[in-house]
């Protein structure tokens, strides 16, 4: 657990200011005490006067996402929804699960032994036991990119993912690009399901058709891009749209050791906009989604749930990030 | 204006306490004092503190609704965004615009010149100037139902009128019902071409076919009823879906002038839940929106835009209300 004076270095403040943001003084600004409070979060830092609601608890249960270090998707969803849970005085607790967790205990059993009001789901499979028993919880549960239909109990936070598809789709076909791929992240996903449907509705909207030696699944890692990629350059691909930024990295690897140049001869654009892009040979122009924003909105959704105002859907827009990874198109491609 | 005793009256509690309400007072609960600040709110009532910070100001245009009184469809969205706004200190204004007033003054002019930091647009329609401007502007604007793409000063508020058309589809397919009409609101409103398509889907995944016999716009007011519903009759309907619960009034006075009784031959749904809808003879089976929080949570997005947060969509779960306008079908129908 961090320190007091870890914090004050960190913010560049002095040690009794950081108390008094922790305490509640009113003699520093509303602003300044925000900022302590964040800060005294994402460092692990936690006061007797944070804690003294031992009642208040939620929880986050997480799957199929990493998010111990501030590298992984999942890191800063966590820590936006506890920086907002916090400031209502929330204690929040976050357990991985699995599947087979989920078959021992049925959801609603669970909360209530444990004592919690409600729970964010984040990284959940189509098919995982507990999202079946969603459809008729009595729980406040807040989905990060999963959504349940009819349950007044139950919300979905997520991007918009038909914006963000159409931004990318659209970016490249001002680039000249028609041979547009896409390679989409793992099946039983309602994000790749969306993406998909988005990555069609673009075409279409763009007036290509969509080729289906040009559209594949993977898996939201590198490690899908060397069973599809050559697929897509044999089939005359000259732009890669990805699932994630992980995949991206793993297609620009792939095209690379086929002598195809990015961007030169092949275009990529990412998805999420993970730290790791900046840093990639070359920076991945990509479509961002707010992390922290989104780990607010589900503690919003939460809240709203667990005071009977039933928000079924809150969707974020993500944002078109422009690095180098993209070109205009060169006609004829040239190949490795 | 309301008088402190007016609320003091109204909430059975005495004046002192409204006063500490209104000041802000620590000797009171806070759900108390939210109680009187809302109910303050509600009777119209300001106060110097209220005021305090006359550069916070929000604004609210509305057109093509009535929001006068409470038994009005726009009453309660004016006043659920009022009282989650005075909550952090905003000063409101109501404007009824129309294109008119759209086609003198660009829409961020007038807020600059107005000094307006925001603003919630209800009821506008497709092709209102305002609306094109929204694409571009640089102003947090919040629509209720209404969506511009893309840009991310820009949201929409709405209740679910896919989940809302499927709960009520749904619930004459239950009672046997498979002569099923919709008689739609206006044209040129996103929210009836979202009904219309829930329509269209609802009836596919019931495995009914629409009959386009069965299917009509009119305008969201009761006297559009006469026009389409001796044809619905004529086709054989047994269950008329209305667009909101003036056209399920205007259908249930319609039908019993030809002779069908409601519910016996024919089922009636309407969409809103207005006050009026109880008061109907028979009372109305209807989809409700809850406007209230449809009102706070246009201020909540409008808020989080301000704040730079960008929120595309937050969508309302609608509620499906049960009374006596549907009963099962009779085969064959009775005609009058």
């Amino acid at each position: 657990m961090a320190t007091i004076k870890e914090i004050a270095n960190r913010l560049g403040i002095s040690v009794s200011t950081v108390s008094k943001g922790l305490n509640g003084a009113n003699d520093i600004s509303e602003d300044l005490r925000q900022l302590v409070l964040d800060t005294a979060v994402e460092m692990g830092y936690t006061t007797k006067r944070m804690k003294k609601e031992e009642h208040k608890k939620l929880c986050i249960f997480i799957e199929n996402m990493d998010y111990e270090t501030p590298n992984q998707f999942g890191y800063e969803i966590i820590l936006g929804f506890k920086q907002a849970a916090y400031r209502d005085n929330w204690d929040v607790s976050v357990f991985p699960v699995n599947p087979e967790f989920q078959e021992k205990e049925r959801y609603d059993t669970y909360m209530l032994k444990k004592g919690f009001t409600g729970a964010f789901f984040v990284g959940f499979a189509l098919q995982d036991a507990w999202m079946a028993q969603l459809a008729s919880t009595t729980i406040p549960t807040a989905l990060f990119d999963n959504y349940i239909k009819k349950n007044p109990n139950v919300g979905y936070v997520g991007t918009d993912n038909f914006e963000g598809i159409d931004s990318a789709v659209d970016h490249v076909y001002q680039l000249g690009h028609r041979r547009i791929a896409f390679l989409n992240g793992s099946v039983n996903s309602m994000v790749s399901d969306q993406r998909q449907q988005a990555f069609f509705d673009s075409m279409e909207s763009h007036g290509l058709s969509v080729d289906k030696k040009l559209m594949a699944n993977g898996y939201y890692v590198a490690n899908s891009a060397k069973y599809h990629v050559p697929n897509f350059l044999a089939a005359g691909a000259t732009a890669i749209l990805c699932g994630n930024d992980l995949i991206a990295a793993g297609t620009i690897e792939e095209c690379r050791l086929r002598g195809f140049r990015i961007p030169d001869d092949i275009s990529v654009v990412g998805f999420d906009d993970l730290p790791i892009s900046v840093h990639l040979f070359p920076p991945l122009t990509t479509i961002r989604q707010d992390r922290i924003e989104l780990g607010k909105s589900g503690y919003y959704t939460l809240n709203s749930l667990i005071h009977h105002v039933s928000i079924g859907k809150t969707l974020l827009r993500p944002q078109f990030i422009l690095r180098e990874s993209t070109a205009p198109v060169r006609s004829p491609v040239k190949a490795g």
